[in-house]
């Protein structure tokens, strides 16, 4: 397989590099910018050298409709412009910005401020949560892969949700991510003194994310709903832990709960069902693609709380994205994926 | 003034020395332990040396019964058994455990798992929420400091509460503390190597901060209800932040949620509302006895997010306790505790 | 008194400010700025709300000659032009950049890539460096406050040349700060995520330190000699440790050199010689005045290991520069700086 | 191949799960213990859930001779007992201990206050620095894998003390490590609170990797020296730097330095020579095996100064012993070690 990534030079597409270097049925592996054309890749980011002496390539649409699949790991905006004319041209594409996610174009100007894509490439492109969306994917020419906080709510939620253990009305989402989410752009928010041993609030009520994760859960559960959802930002690289609240169903008992989960992803690789609260951290799946789902329920209340776990670099980015590849191609989900998480 | 600490090798002893230094009222500040007598204390702190080269002194409360002021910074249900014999013996008493802030004995073995300490000190022993409990502070005996969470949660939820902003029915508490909340004995969980980069949750639904913020709801809100709780390990060191989440009151809007919360404390030295979410960050309230007390309205929902931002070793321990104690002994509040926080 | 800060959003200004606000001579403190005129300062640092609500000021010399002193905490080459026209017109100046430390303007020039200063003003001006030019410094009208490494290095090593305890000829200088050394501005070097959990070294042979503390060691301990000094950046908001490693003088013994260090500083406040390596580290002097100072000799190579230890944005800078006024002024040197270092 | 290791549990111990279990030869992998026979190895490490759901097994000669190669990840003195009885009874032995590195046993002893191992299996056992003695280590029946700060040391000083480029006789190394170097054991050292943002440093001069690396730079330069080693612990989980200072020989110019490492290592796969000081950085090789080593000048002191980078619990143990394990099993260098660094 030939494969391409477009805006490697971020943090999504570092990663997708980390992966796709293991991956053996990746033969070519080829950077493209539209911005730092002849650059050497690893003099930019020396842990690279040895590993990719190549320079960066300009974007060339005949070079590119050559190869297999073509990742975008763009600031979102690029991907509107960039993706259409490659549609159905060779390439597999895999967008791993926000651009191709909401069918909704009013919703997608309204959240994000920008102008939607052509309605017809985002009506034919593929929401890619592996695990719920699975055969879609498969014949998918465009995915557009989760965001990393939808990742980890929608696959801790969307069980209990669809199997009526939680009530959909009130849905408290309280999520947590490590600063890498922000990028690799340097800003005052992200400047180590100030970032370092704080922790804040951020994009209260207005977090993209949010019209996302009621579209899925609309998608996949066929509840519509309105979330609370709110993003804090810790002081650790990696990581995203989501915390969520529900009133649960009359009668239902933690083992549902559980088994609930168990059952969704009993034959997923990469979804965890942990049972004890000293398990769930966010260095458990530090590095890896595994998403690690809890729900304990509160009798004194009658509320669950409800906890997904991941990398958000990895689960929450490059790490779906190479496993919607893997589907794409006929692979098997964990090729190139199949890597213990690093704890410390 | 004559001051002594019990406990003193605590963080929460520790932070009372490094105010209680610059408190021009203080003219004398004594360490007490019960297991390293005789250890000079800068050598078991060296970065004490120059300030206390003092030896730790055995408990002996004929020489404690001549102090102004004892504090009790130790382990749950240690002052239980410490204190009763030194109550109305000559110095006011402030606890910073919780030993005596649960009025119910039933809620306090259920939560604590412990005896609980005679019901008639425990009666008139008086909840330190300086904010709202200064007359009762004032003539008190011994005090309950509060604690870090129910701090940061009550100085920012009571308000909403009393005034019928927010419904009290279905409360969602996200607290989130630095790591120095667990103390200072080293386990597993605090191991650097493990703790840092990771962000967990502990104590689902169990913690014992519940009870009493529930008991200071009744008291001072005249609301029974029951919250749902949980509290995240944040891998930094000082800092707590509390997300709360509830649906507003029919009418109200972000103006009466932002003046509720001004009119509360507008004669309060140390509760500061912010009115922009950028604001709202632990390393604003970092070393200082400040609390950030905040309110959105998510005018899509109906549903409102209260933050409160305290240092949980200061105002959340020993900058509350001292403040207690300016009340206690008729002088103004801020005394000792003027310090500007260090922000980075 | 009356004292400005020209510079006040940098770490040095709002260190200035965290403990001229305690500082019971200081009846004004105004804040000047060259760009930003207007902006209220607490709306730019939200952890000053409450006590600093007043507008950045533009600087003007008929308002600045008013003043009793004036601080300046601008990057280099700013105060170059900033000071000269306000020497001997009223205020004290204390600047805390680079611009007026070497007596040499061809140095300057070379380590500093930029005009130097009138010589005039670089001749009349008094290096800061406290403990070792207090009688220059109280007659001094401008002040050049040292630099935060040659702090932490010029402490530990003076004492030791002077009374020749080690051999000059051969000083390797490896020091370890904390990142806010960097300041306020964003850079890739000082983004988070790539900071974060890294070790780095920077301007190899090459930190404009160099010069400074040469000079200085030629004007306090008469000996010229070429330094080794290499600076790393540290995962961490502040501190720096140095350690030093020079060959000892023949027959000089552990003990001579403890009480070499000793006999400098038993009558100096801030500076605290350490006795026992367990107690070297960068959190025991954490957001206070303190240089901790340590010798050990190794019997077995005959080499002394020689360390100093400061919070960077106090000893070496804005406590060090207030300790300065406060000789200047004729006050105590502790005054405004007695406080106790945070540990944690 | 069947692999086993003893003492699993630690740093080390996890690192080596984590790498074995993408090495395409190593069919079994079974997990040793003391002390926890019996325990689910997932259910103390929750990372491992999926991957190592067995239970860890009672160390016993006879299934352990079974074996192809036995790992031993044990505190210094466990495998001095340990090992013997296994020496050529099947297994290729890999010690990741410091019990069999000093031939001199009472350098053993002086060092590590222990008694030594069997001097004949000392004698017998082979010092596993892969890149400098690889001829031996195809051959060894034990090896005995370096100490993490040698191996950053002495890849990064033996070419330019072999090839006289340096003068060997004033070596200053001061070392700088993450905490997980202090392994899984909690204390107040690496108690979290404690150690983060500080910076510290230990065992001044008294370091047992100090006459391991003295004994290296004889065994594979040829020369007897005696070197300054200092340690410190940066508030990191992985990395370590060492910094090393020393005279050139007359007429060594900056690229004889950097062309003496880059021929040592032209064929070497895990180490690479670095050309830019901003490339140097303990984030460049997390996660990974590589050790980074560069060389600089200081014209004006004619000194040089010499890095070597390397993830501790990799390149510093885990990985270099897996490297060891494939030299020894005739397999390349890099297999099952082949991962791109994290970076962030």
């Amino acid at each position: 397989m030939k494969v391409g990534i477009i805006g490697a030079t971020g943090y999504g597409g570092l990663e997708l590099i980390r992966f796709l270097y293991n991956h053996k049925e990746v033969e070519r592996l080829e950077l493209f910018t539209s911005s730092e054309e002849g650059t050497l890749f690893s003099s930019k980011f020396p842990h690279l050298a040895n590993m990719y002496e190549q320079p960066l390539q300009k974007i060339d649409y005949d070079v590119l409709s050559q190869f297999d699949v073509v990742f975008a790991s763009t600031p979102s905006g690029v991907s509107t412009d960039l993706f259409p004319p490659l549609v159905n041209r060779g390439p597999k594409l895999i967008d791993l910005s926000g651009d191709f996610r909401l069918k909704n174009p009013d919703s997608y100007e309204t959240w994000y401020k920008k102008t939607p894509p052509p309605p017809e490439i985002v009506e034919a492109s593929v929401y890619g949560l592996t695990e719920w969306n699975e055969r879609a994917i498969k014949e998918a020419a465009l995915i557009a892969n989760p965001g990393c906080y939808p990742t980890a709510v929608l696959l801790s939620l969307l069980p209990l949700i669809k199997e009526k253990c939680i009530d959909p009305s009130f849905l408290i989402i309280d999520a947590k991510s490590g600063i890498s989410g922000a990028g690799n752009k340097p800003s005052q928010t992200t400047h180590y003194s100030e970032a370092n041993e704080s922790l804040s609030i951020y994009k209260i009520n207005e977090h993209q994310h949010i019209p996302e994760i009621e579209q899925a859960i609309s998608m996949f559960a066929g509840v519509e709903t309105k979330i609370s959802f709110n993003t804090h930002l810790v002081p650790m690289t990696r990581g995203i832990l989501s915390t969520s609240y529900a009133q649960v169903m009359p009668g239902i008992t933690q083992k549902q709960l559980t088994d609930c989960l168990q059952a969704a992803y009993e034959h997923q690789p990469f979804v965890r069902v942990v049972e004890d609260a000293t398990s769930v951290g966010t260095n458990r799946v530090k590095g890896s693609n595994y998403c690690d789902v809890f729900a304990k329920l509160d009798e004194r209340t009658g509320r669950a709380t409800i906890i997904g776990v991941i990398d958000n670099l990895v689960k929450g980015a490059a790490g779906q994205a190479i496993q919607n590849m893997n589907v794409q191609m006929n692979l098997p989900q964990t090729l190139g994926l199949q890597v213990v998480p690093l704890f410390i």
